[in-house]
């Protein structure tokens, strides 16, 4: 398999679980500061322009709970995710879901405005919306979607994979993660795990 | 089950699936034109105030994904998804996320526009944007995403019901679907099953 990322994106959500998994996998650098998403190359691997992508020996995947639900499903015995329940495997879709379409979307109007609109005050009015919108989406996590100590409970998911991705970015996003100790303990619990540390030093930031 | 929708919304592609299997449930209707989604009574059943929502025997889902993965695992022999294939399943959530995640999402800057900035200017600088964006998104599907005659090639699946619903939205949106002869053709097709034509008698837009 091949896996395609890049630091400090989305994709770190699948890359913690294909590594958690243990298989072989390669994993390739797409280079955002050269605008590489946009190659040529790359619009073959996924028209969309986006990471992540996992080229699997049936065929691409997009998406990230798409790629996170194929994992699980692929590897049960990583056990990433209660499969054998539809309606729990259902509860992990809904937190990534929501995770995916609303809070990774109202992040992305801080660095990605010009998706949605062309006028640059426009784009200004969405960036100072972002970090009210993260801290509504997190006081919610907080309060009603993470069971404790993980999102789905006592067991370690691909939830707390994907949470955790987004947790790197409250602090550019203007949000004190402070204000969420269920999620700060998760993250820093899931800091303790060695193939979280591996793939979080791949994610650093450009400065 | 009680299943909880509003016309002229992304519920529809869940209610077109509970409809599809024959079984018996309840729909009850979330009036938006009373905010009814922000009332205490359904903040109660989904804390985001949005639908849809299902209320199962296990408890209650949302997010349109997962509630579509759900009931095609709950109700196998309704046949809605290849749900004994992890990597054409997980084809499937990726279509699904991505209507989720992009092409609802570029949809909802026309009327919800106030979730992301609270200028009113870059308000309108949105819905001027929202018809090219839905373009595009539906330019990748119909050249793309969509295998044809349905969007995971010969089977009716779920993924057609979340892009039908979708559909009932491009008009407003300022988009030509016949622009897009596939996804046309899908949408045609699926009017004459009964059990759509029941459902889009629910949906019709206030005038
Ligand atoms: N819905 C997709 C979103 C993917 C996405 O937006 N990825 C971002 C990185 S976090 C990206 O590739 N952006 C590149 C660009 O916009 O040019 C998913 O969840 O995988
Ligand atoms: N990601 C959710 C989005 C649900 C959603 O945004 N629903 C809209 C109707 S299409 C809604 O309830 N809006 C009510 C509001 O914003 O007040 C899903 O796919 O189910």
């Amino acid at each position: 398999m091949i896996f395609f990322y890049t630091p400090y994106s989305c994709s770190m959500a699948a890359h913690l679980a294909l590594e958690q998994t243990g298989v072989d996998y390669e994993a390739r650098l797409i280079d955002f500061t050269q605008n590489e998403q946009r190659s040529e190359a790359y619009l073959a691997i996924n028209p969309k322009g986006r990471v992540p992508a996992l080229q699997t020996e049936w065929g691409i995947l997009t998406e990230t709970p798409a790629i996170l639900a194929f994992i699980s499903q692929r590897f049960p015995e990583a056990k990433l995710a209660p499969i054998e329940d539809p309606f729990r495997f259902a509860k992990v879709q809904e937190f990534n879901s929501y995770l995916c379409s609303t809070v990774h979307v109202a992040h992305a109007h801080r660095l990605r405005g010009s998706r949605w609109a062309d006028d640059p005050k426009a784009i200004e009015s969405m960036q100072q919306k972002v970090a009210q919108n993260m801290t509504e989406c997190f006081t919610l996590i907080e309060q009603q979607l993470l069971t404790g100590p993980y999102v789905m409970g006592a067991d370690y998911s691909i939830c707390d994979m994907y949470l955790f991705t987004i947790c790197q970015w409250l602090e550019r996003d203007g949000v004190d993660i402070r204000r969420f100790p269920k999620v700060e303990q998760l993250c820093q619990q899931m800091l303790e795990n060695p193939v979280v540390a591996r793939i979080t030093a791949l994610y650093q930031p450009a400065s």
